[in-house]
C-alpha cells in the first residue's frame, strides 16, 4: 500500500521548484499522498527547517519524510535514507534531519543514495530536490522499492549530527537562545520547562528576561488572558519550550531577539521573599 | 463517506503551522481531500478571512470548512462547529464563520467544542488549529463523529456575530467602504449594484468618486476593455460588488483606499442631462 | 479515468484565488489529483509563465495543464484549449502555453473555449480562471467531454505564439540574456551549451562574462564545489541552461542582471595560449 509522503524544504513559492517535486512524487508513487510541511525555511537554514520538522513530525501521517535544505547541493555531501519505527526519512546528509528521526526513536538503517538508476538523469547538478531526494521518496512511498536499492548502509557514526545548544543552568537563572520567530512574532527558546524549573523557575514566577544588556520583567503564565492586550509573556508554547509572546501583538518587535540569539531567564523574587 | 475539508487561515507559508493542520487531517480522516482556500489572510484580520470565505464558499465543494483566524486564543472565546445546508463549519466564535454560514442559509445546529476527547492533548493552549479545529473538522469529514460528540449546543443568540458595515443611500450617491484590496490591487467595496441602483447609478455612467478630500472621476463599465490601458474604471467584480480597477495596472496605486476606508460614489451627470 | 490537474497562475498566495479554482475543480473532477506547479510568477508576466512551464512540464504526469497568467482578462483575447501528445492545456492565448505545448509536441487541435454551457456564471468578467478555465480543465480531466465541448476550433497559425529571443552568436563569443532569476539568486539565460559550444566555449572556460558596462571573469563549473565559497561560477543548471551561480551566495548581488537583460559571454584565453 501507498505511504503518504510529507515534504518541507526552503524552495519557497515563487518559483516552480515545488511544484516540480510534486509532479516527480505524482509520477513515481501517483497513490502516495503528499503532505506540504512547509517550503518557507529561510535559504539555506538547515538549524530552522531540522527544528521546524521535529515541532512537526508527531502529527505527520506514518509514511515517508521529504525534507531539503541543501545549501551544500554541488558538494561532496551525501544524499541519505534512513528507516524508522516512525517510516522513512530522505534528505541531504547535513543534520536537517537528524534531530526529527532522534524524536521518533532513531533510524533503524542509513544508506547513502548513490544508485543512479534511483535517480533521474539532469541537465544540471543543482536540482537534487527534484532528481534524487524525490525519486528515493517515491520509491519508498510507492512500495517499489527498499532502502538497498537505493545505496550502501552507512554506519550511524558516520551520519551527520546536528549540535543543538542545551541550555546552562545556574542557581537561579537559565541561559538559553532563541531558535524560531514566527510569523506571529512569537519566539520560541531552547529551554524546556524541566529546565527552567531546574533554576528554580516556575509557572505564575515574574522572570527577569535579559537578552544583551537589556533586562525586562515578564511573568511565566498559563494563557495569554492573563497579562493585558499588548502585555509581554513567557509562556509554554504549543511544542513543549518557553517563548516569549506578546497578547494580541509581536514579542520580537518588543524583545530584540532573533534566531541565535541568547536569552537569560532569571527568577525576580517578591519582596515579601526576599 | 469521507467529505473534502476546505482550510482557511491567517497562517501564512512561512512556518509549518498549515503543515501540521494537515498532518493531524491526513491522520484522523486519511481519505478526506483537503482544499487550502488560502493563508494569506492577515495576521488576526477576523473581518478579512469572514469575507475571504464568503467569497469562497460557493465554490468549494460540500463537506467541512475549516476557518482559523484567531486573535483571541489563549482567551476565553469560544471553539465552535456548526452544521448547515452546505456542510459543517468549524472555527473560533469571533465571527470569522459568520458570514458564510449566513450565505449558505444559516445555522442548524451550533455546539461549543469542549470535549477533550475529541482534541489533540498539548503542552501549550495556543496552537488550537492543531489541537482544537483540525481533529473536530477531521471528525465531522470522516463521519466517524458527529456535532454531539464535540460539545454542548450553544443557543443561536449567543454565536459571535460579524458586524458588517452596511452602505448609506444618498439622494444621487452611495458611501461604502473599500473591504478588500487583493494581489492585483484591485479594490473591492461592499457597495452592491442593487445598492448603486437603488441611489440612481447605473452601468456606463461617469461618477465621481470621493475618498477623504480628493475626488476621481471614473466610468462604471462592465470589461476593462472599454477604458485605455492605465485608466481607473469602476465595475462589477467577481464577486458581485462594485469595485475599482485599473487595465494593466493597479487601483490601489491610484486611489488612496485600503481596508476599512470610506468611499462615495456619486452621480455625475453629464452637462446636456443639467 | 479522471487525469491529474496541474496548475500554475500569477494569483499568489495572499487572496483565496488558488483555492477558489482548486474548490472548483475538486466540485467538476473530484477524482482528479491537482499539482500545484506554482502560483508566484509575477502579475501578468505572460514569459516568466510560460518558462516556468516549459522547465515543469516534463516532471509532470500527463493529463491537463492549467496556466492562468492573464493580464488580458477583460479584453478580446481568446481563452483556449489544445489537445498534445503529452495530454491537454487550457489557458488564455497570449503565448503562456506556447512553449510548453511546443516542447512536448506540439498541439494536435486547438478550440476557441466559447461554449456557455462549458462555464460558470459569474456576475464578473474578470476571473476567468475560477469561470473559464478551470471548469474547461475539469470537463477534460473527468473526461466527462472533450475538446469540441468547449468551443470551435481554431487555426494553428491563429494561435498566439510567444517570441523567445535566440542568443547571437559571435566568433568567439555568444549574446544572450537574463531571463529568471530564481529565490536563491541564481540566474538563468536562454544561452544553451550548445550555443557556448558553437561560440567557441567550452566546461572548464575561463569566461569573460559582460553585463553593460561591466565585466566579470568567471570559470564554467561542472558542480560548484569546484569554485570556493563567495565565488560567481557559470555552470548548466537544471534545466539545461546556462546559468550564473555563486557557492554559497545569490549571484544576483554580484551580476546587475535582471529578467530580460543582456549577457555576453565570451573566451578568455589564457596567455600562455595566445
Amino acid at each position: 500500500m501507498s505511504k503518504p509522503i510529507s515534504f518541507l524544504s526552503d524552495f519557497g513559492h515563487d518559483d516552480e521548484f515545488v511544484g516540480v517535486v510534486h509532479g516527480v512524487l505524482a509520477k513515481l508513487a501517483p497513490e502516495s499522498r503528499v503532505i506540504d510541511i512547509g517550503h518557507g525555511t529561510p535559504r539555506g537554514a538547515v538549524r530552522a527547517g531540522a527544528l521546524a520538522l521535529t515541532r512537526a513530525i508527531q502529527y505527520l501521517p506514518d509514511g515517508v519524510c521529504l525534507a531539503v535544505v541543501d545549501p551544500g547541493v554541488g558538494s561532496e555531501r551525501r544524499a541519505i535514507a534512513a528507516s524508522t519505527p516512525w517510516g522513512y526519512f530522505v534528505g541531504p546528509d547535513n543534520g536537517v534531519l537528524s534531530p526529527a528521526v532522534a524524536m521518533v526513536g532513531g533510524a533503524d538503517q542509513v544508506v547513502s543514495i548513490e544508485n543512479p538508476e534511483a535517480m533521474i538523469p539532469s541537465p544540471g547538478e543543482t536540482f537534487h530536490g527534484r532528481d534524487v531526494f524525490a525519486p528515493a521518496a517515491a520509491l519508498l512511498a510507492s512500495g517499489e522499492g527498499n532502502l538497498e536499492d537505493l545505496g550502501p548502509l552507512v554506519a550511524d557514526d558516520e551520519v551527520t549530527p546536528l549540535l543543538l545548544p542545551l541550555p546552562e543552568l545556574a542557581a537561579s537563572s537559565v541561559t538559553g537562545e532563541a531558535w524560531w520567530v514566527d510569523r506571529f512574532g512569537n519566539v520560541q527558546t531552547n529551554i524546556s520547562p524541566g529546565d527552567a524549573s531546574a533554576a528554580g523557575l516556575v509557572p505564575g514566577d515574574e522572570l527577569t528576561v535579559r537578552v544583551g544588556a537589556t533586562s525586562h520583567q515578564i511573568r511565566w503564565v498559563s494563557v495569554y488572558s492573563e497579562v493585558e492586550e499588548g502585555e509581554l509573556l513567557v509562556h509554554v508554547d504549543s511544542a513543549g519550550l518557553l517563548a516569549l509572546a506578546v497578547r494580541g501583538g509581536r514579542a520580537d518587535e518588543h524583545v530584540a531577539l532573533a534566531d541565535g540569539v541568547a536569552v537569560t531567564l532569571e527568577a525576580r523574587r517578591s519582596p515579601r521573599a526576599e
